[in-house]
């Protein structure tokens, strides 16, 4: 199934899309966390079709509202940590990104006027269904509702000011979020029952990154484990995994993302975030 | 003016308290960031008295809601700073505290079973009441709600686990957040005319962090200067201002929160949280 949060003349609604994305079924919820408190949220979805209305070719609109948190992971990616001469993590390194900093699959990416290094990172996201509190693994590999795409971009100037990451990685309205969330069921996994598929970024149609997510040293229910076994999951909480080799800031010269910049996000079997990077309008208030 | 988020039949529901706090008239708003929506809040509520309901005695809510952000800063008292022989800092070190972390100015504070380093930080907190982009200073001063207070509770031992603080920072229920804001007029300023009142942290009686906020490097309009031209700020938003010397990961030996604890945190001219410590019930979804 594929879940996504489209536009229609009333406001934004969750809604279930067909493998095309040219037929939307609206169900009743507005925001993720509203379909996921009802616990029969995969049957309430799967059995809408037949009585929904339907929208087709919709707007497909960023997946988070207000009230979404986002955790998301540095330092999780094996070749890439290794490449580096670098000794794989203990732990997972965790910051937070708020629904704020995060725009649709099409929308711009607003570039500040205060950075001059605004960078890329391609990230498989995935989206919490349930309450997760001190949880076993095997709880937490079945509170995963789906998958989801994210590009983490990154202030890499704000990001490096201080020890803590948070100001660089939350400007607003800079990192898309989407397109659709597909469900585990839909995606193909390796050996050990881990969703292994390819992401990609590119930027100008240059191939910059492009990495499995099997890779990752912190594999998505050891994820969901620590955060759940700290702040605690919530109904809706989406979690980026980490972001491979192959950011600008690692090139030669370093590059970053200029106005008119294209980037296009993709991740095999769920689907592709393409956004236009512009200047962001200067502040009045 | 004293402002409040007060429990009524209905909800909870923002109010203007009395100075001694018997006495909260209701306004329309349930949320801060609702109140701060309408450019007059603050005739709105100095007006509210003569017509609005009525509660005595009321039960004083956490002030966050479930869109509330809290921006948090660290190492920002000068003397602290000094007498640990580190430089003063050249950019503000923000961190994200999620509103789900957040309790009431009454409310126990929740040890998670997976800490055993659960430490005090007493902080003055600033609520804005406008948005707030690329504004110079003195728009900031301008769009300064009021001052309240926050007890930025921290698990030491997953705080430094990683180079982001941000888990140990946000264990669910665990920082005190009020009792109520305090308009600027309300409070003492110094020479420059940043707000200087002393703030105090005791546990179990025994006062372990007291300071004036006068000390602040980087004081409140320079804060929000900061993350204004950052990661812009809007009405509603919390920024704490960072924590003095005194707390128990820096005693000899170091001292952390216990069950059966009383931590009681002062702010002059605004009130106190008193809240106990109790061990966090086992997780079970």
């Amino acid at each position: 199934m594929r879940l996504a949060r489209v536009l229609t003349d009333t406001g934004p609604r969750i809604a279930v899309m067909t493998e095309a994305g040219t037929r939307a079924t609206l169900l009743e919820a507005t925001r993720l966390a509203d379909l996921f408190k009802d616990d029969g949220w995969k049957h309430t979805a799967t059995s809408a079709p037949s009585n929904g209305e339907v929208i087709t070719d919709p707007v497909l609109l960023n997946l988070a509202d207000e009230t979404t948190r986002i955790f998301c992971v540095g330092h999780n990616y094996r070749r890439h940590i290794q490449e580096m001469g670098r000794p794989l993590p203990e732990h997972p390194t965790v910051f937070f990104k708020m629904s704020t900093a995060t725009i649709g699959p099409t929308d711009d990416i607003l570039l500040p006027a205060s950075s001059a290094a605004m960078d890329w990172e391609v990230e498989l996201a995935v989206v919490v269904a349930d309450d997760l509190h001190d949880a076993p693994e095997d709880r937490c590999r079945q509170a995963i509702a789906g998958y989801t795409l994210i590009n983490d971009v990154t202030a890499r100037d704000w990001q490096h000011r201080t020890s803590q990451w948070f100001t660089g990685k939350n400007f607003e309205r800079t990192t898309p979020l989407g397109p659709v969330i597909v469900t585990p069921d839909e995606l193909p996994q390796d050996h050990t029952g881990h969703v292994d598929i390819e992401i990609s970024c590119e930027v100008n149609g240059i191939t910059r990154q492009r990495a499995r997510t099997g890779d990752l040293v912190f594999p998505v229910p050891s994820l969901l484990g620590y955060l759940s076994r700290s702040v605690g999951l919530r109904p809706g909480d989406i979690v980026a995994t980490g972001t491979p080799a192959g950011v600008g800031a690692a090139m030669n010269p370093p590059t970053f993302l200029q106005p008119g910049d294209t980037v296009r996000t993709d991740a095999a079997g769920i689907g592709a975030c393409v956004n236009h990077c512009r200047r962001r309008p200067g502040g009045t208030s």
